[in-house]
């Protein structure tokens, strides 16, 4: 077993104080009115990573800072390149929150924040484990940082910053946590991510707000015209109906499916813990496949005319909706958004104009199961969890996860602390305190299995 | 000629500057926060009325006060009862206004202000045709005032407020001007007003908001859910759906359809007042058909999952519609209220809880063109602009119509100061200086004509 013979790690005293001073910060890339706030945390973490004896830098780019930093031990060593994402989701709807969304509170073992668990709580601990592992020796590997600022919002200068660093980031092997295993006792390896296309579709209709007895039976009305396109997207079965949606998606191979289909779920406790009767989706295809290997749509906001408590009689001038679609390989998300804007305009009722946006993307990526790099993750996760890793999928995107294979040519390792339950995006995020710890632990064996695999 | 022989009236020297007090009031009846606004806005009425030798008081019910006022002149006189509403639209959206909603400016000859037209400018020009007849001596009739505050909100409290006040109400005829005349240089009397059927849509999936990533796929989307509900309610050429939605609907007598016919409106300056290309609406009816003798169905406001700059991937945990139906005669708000709750149950999509509230209704209503009141009103209109009224309807609703018809027989006259320009119920609502000073003059002639009748 690696590591027998290492000095064991110790998680620092004041990692939890010190996550908690991260959190506070409103880091929320979405919103340009906290720019400052946005910044504020690079700098935080940029510091921290000076203090822990790393060459950091805060990087400007055109959207908000990269932060870079390294700290070399020998040539002899593999350099490992951990990467993720300082800045979090907007905090609406505000009144789902229990306690305060930057006011980080410990409920029965939780951190509940907004990005405890996505990302601030995961990146930091690779932080601390850098911290554990320097308090007992020398870090085993050459270790580098790269953390951005805009991952919540598709990470539009990241790709060009990859790009013009190459050389600096150069590694033998990339690691990402910001996502979550499969469940509380099932320690997991990552082998694959959707891809995402989001858009933003608005209707216009006439140039003011009017009155519906007024205007009613001969003015457009944009809520109308947006629901009638937004339904035209699916059928009843679930079936996204934009023309050439499903062409070149890919299958997993039968051998996956059936790893699958070993995994601990039954539909009726996942429907259950989030409060409803059954699955919806795709006829023909299991929770999981609908989970992680198809293709979906979804609207994720909505809004138009008055929206208050009563009543208003209005016929308003306008509407919209954010409309996303999670993508799986054989899908490029450029040519789904063409083909959607093409048929949502083919599709747009007489008498208003619509307008398509497109808000960001990713590619769905596969990764290997069965590298060194693999290898040493799965040790790692079995040490600390005592029981083996299973391989599987998310649902969600990474939008990294495809520059960097592109960009960098390593190997990524997508080692997850989280779990679904932490509801990341939601009101009353969170972060188990005990997944906080296991991550400083996972990290740290990690690395060390690196080094002994030379 | 009535009148002739009498002093002419003169517009009270404080007349703007009192009705901008009464503007500066928010008392938006749906806005649970601004009772006392309300409650400000019935005093400050009720204080002028008694300024004016009028018997005013201010009458609890259980939702805002009614203000009743009388001033008895002679037995031997008929009686005038008019009706007005101190209540207001909620200002929403902020950004639509150039000036504060609260703070009534004048620009180019009108007045902007919440409520400008709709229906404080309107009353005020009653209460001011008091004081100038009262200026040059006493009043040509008795004349009661009835003015409610939750005309906006579909007038819960006031059919039970009429049905308990009958003997004091009682009057010759029933004044109301809450609504627009036909053109700039067209005066009107209005013979039909349509009813209201106003619903509020709640579409229930998961019990939390969802990250699209984790649970896109498998999880109900309520967006989508309450779009496909709101699509289904009309087909691509406009008609509503709801089975038996259309039965029993009168169309109007050809001899008023003709007088339509002559009305001087022209489709290409309607569309370009309010910036579309042509109206939207059923095949087969004229403009004013559309607008006037025909039911309809608008989404008034739809809500759901994230609506900031940016995204948010999620699956909001609910989502909600005001919808509202204008119902013509031959309709029963009550009746199409169980129908469209029915299709709407019958309708919902799998794995979402739907939730239908009916906010409020109002029957549609017709009425006679050739009573002696009118004759009286067509009078007092010629002589004010200098042309003939014409017979018009309106497709907006007025929900004591009924009630005063039902519960106290006297004839109701319609006789409106507005324009649809003014733009009620949106931003900017505004009311000419003109039109305030031509309704004091109008109101004032029509009490003259109406005694002169004896």
């Amino acid at each position: 077993m690696p590591g027998m013979n290492l000095p064991p790690v110790q998680i620092p005293v004041k990692a939890l104080e010190e996550l908690f001073d991260l959190l506070r910060i409103p880091s929320v890339s979405s919103d340009p009115g906290r720019r400052g706030e946005v910044l504020r945390a690079a700098e935080f973490l940029a510091a921290k990573l000076s203090s822990l004896g790393f060459a950091a830098r805060v990087d400007a780019t055109a959207g908000h800072p990269v932060i870079f930093a390294e700290r070399s031990v020998s040539s002899s060593l593999p350099t490992a390149l951990i990467y993720g994402h300082y800045d979090v989701q907007p905090e609406e709807p505000l009144g789902g929150w229990s306690t305060p969304p930057f006011e980080p509170t410990v409920r029965n073992g939780r951190i509940y924040a907004r990005g405890a668990t996505d990302d601030k709580g995961q990146l930091y601990a690779h932080l601390m484990a850098a911290q554990a592992l320097l308090a007992v020796g020398d870090l085993p590997v050459n270790l580098k940082f790269l953390l951005e600022g805009e991952e919540e919002v598709g990470s539009p200068s990241l790709g060009d910053y990859i790009a013009e660093h190459r050389e600096a980031l150069s590694s033998d092997l990339i690691v990402i946590s910001d996502g979550s295993r499969f469940a509380e006792d099932v320690p997991t390896i990552t082998s694959g991510v959707r891809g995402l296309c989001y858009l933003e579709v608005r209707v216009r209709g006439a140039r003011r707000d009017l009155h519906s007895g007024a205007y009613g039976g001969a003015a457009p009305n944009p809520i109308a015209a947006l629901c009638a396109l937004l339904a035209s997207l699916k059928d009843a079965s679930g079936r996204i109906l934009i023309p050439g949606f499903y062409d070149g998606v890919l299958d997993p191979p039968e051998s996956e499916l059936q790893s699958w289909s070993q995994l601990p779920i039954d539909p009726a406790s996942w429907c259950a813990s989030i409060g409803i009767q059954e699955p919806v989706g795709e006829a023909g295809y299991s929770l999981l496949e609908r989970l992680w290997s198809r293709p979906t749509l979804d609207a994720n906001g909505i809004w138009g005319g008055f929206q208050g408590p009563g009543s208003k009689t209005v016929i308003p001038a306008s509407a919209g909706a954010k409309v996303s679609m999670r993508l799986v390989p054989g899908q490029d998300w450029q040519r789904i958004a063409r083909l959607a804007s093409d048929y949502l305009r083919a599709h747009c009722p007489a008498g208003v104009q619509l307008e398509v946006e497109v808000l960001h993307g990713a590619e769905p990526v596969v990764l290997p199961v069965d590298s060194p790099a693999v290898q040493a993750a799965r040790s790692a996760l079995a040490r600390v969890f005592g029981r083996p890793a299973q391989t599987v999928r998310t649902g969600g995107s990474i939008p990294v996860v495809a520059d960097f294979q592109r960009l960098l040519g390593a190997p990524v390792i997508l080692l997850d602390f989280g779990l679904d339950i932490d509801a990341p995006h939601s009101p009353d995020e969170s972060f188990a305190v005990a997944d906080f710890q296991r991550g400083i632990l996972c990290a740290a064996e990690f690395l060390r299995a690196i080094a002994e695999q030379r």
